[in-house]
């Protein structure tokens, strides 16, 4: 068990079956991933709740605290993605980048908060080399109605093939 | 001709002329694109009917299969961009991110189905090599109010000076 | 003093510091800036006027040229980050990508002259190696309600460790 698995572990943290990532009959005509260098550009997956899409608006039907969890559970799939792109955690050098876009209500001006479930997970999990660069911010709307989406960068060691 | 120039000819797609970028008597302070290591970077670009600007919010005066056509013609547009960056567009190793902003009206919660014009098109022209990771969201507005906006990052094969 | 160092100065551009990005009693859980590569990637900085927060909706609140000049002024904090992260900005290869996210008013449709206070900024300091790709975009709202929020790309020379 590699140190980021057993890290998982101790956090109770299951990775979820993340393939294939068919939403409500909808076909993605993308993939969950692509390699480019050493990077890994991870597309944006939306907010859930106990497994189902989370929809509405952040600051009216989703509160602060749902969508802080919301964002927590898909960093948790983007890393179920990551592993199944490079088949071990222990292989990632570096969280580069994350973009975390809020589907709030208009006068909801914390998006940085609900971001912030994703960033302190990412952190617990890979320590120092989760510590990334990040932009959050509301949008008007997102596929399904969902409360959120995030959308990741990753760097592999770069003696990984 | 190229492989891809085949292609794109038996799809019955001309590259436009996408240079200057001018709309409307303004002048980006940009650039169509960048080149950082073996990628390419290429700016937002705005969704056109018939050559021109597109102008409304998806979902109200724009319908959902004219944001897709406006999405595959930004896309045909990324094509046109690139193949003037790069000269051959056989050159391309992998699209590796689409970033798809629809001007979509307050409920519209299908700028997923707006961007697959784009993913679609990009998949039929480069086939294994267009399979891209992507995100899709509604925003609140766009410049010019265009319906939808797309960026995107290609990379290059290696031996590509 | 480096040829860099001495264009910003001839611009009376006094870069501020940066460090630590605490607003309003929120620490950030993510990093001002991640290297990837050659790559830099800073987080979304948001619009200020005076050193403070400037909030509210560009084209309502806000007009187009206090949105430009607190474009501007993102830009310049960008490239404090930059010097914390790299130490010479004559090590700059190039700007790659600037994203700029307006929270505009619903009918605002000119985010890209807001966008242009940065971009033009980037163009002054670096000459041709500031020319960049760029998205510009209105979001639904920012965090804290500020009425702007610039992500960035740079590269750097690639001798730089």
């Amino acid at each position: 068990m590699s140190p980021i698995d057993e890290r998982l572990k101790s956090l109770n943290i299951v990775l979820p079956d993340v393939m294939p990532p068919v939403v409500d009959g909808y076909v993605p005509a993308f993939a969950p991933f692509t390699r480019s260098g050493d990077q890994i550009h991870l597309s944006g997956r939306l907010g859930k709740e106990g497994g189902k899409l989370l929809c509405g608006k952040v600051g009216e039907e989703i509160s602060l605290d749902q969508g802080k969890l919301a964002a927590r559970h898909v960093a948790i799939e983007l890393l179920a993605v990551l592993k199944a792109a490079i088949g071990d955690l222990g292989c990632v050098r570096r969280i580069v980048k994350l973009f975390v876009m809020v589907n709030g209500a208009p006068h909801f001006t914390e998006p940085h908060r609900v971001a912030d479930g994703a960033s302190e997970l990412l952190v617990q999990v890979f320590g120092e080399r989760g510590i990334h660069s990040r932009s959050a911010v509301s949008v008007a709307q997102l596929p399904f109605g969902a409360c959120l989406e995030i959308d990741m960068i990753a760097e592999l060691e770069a003696t990984q093939p």
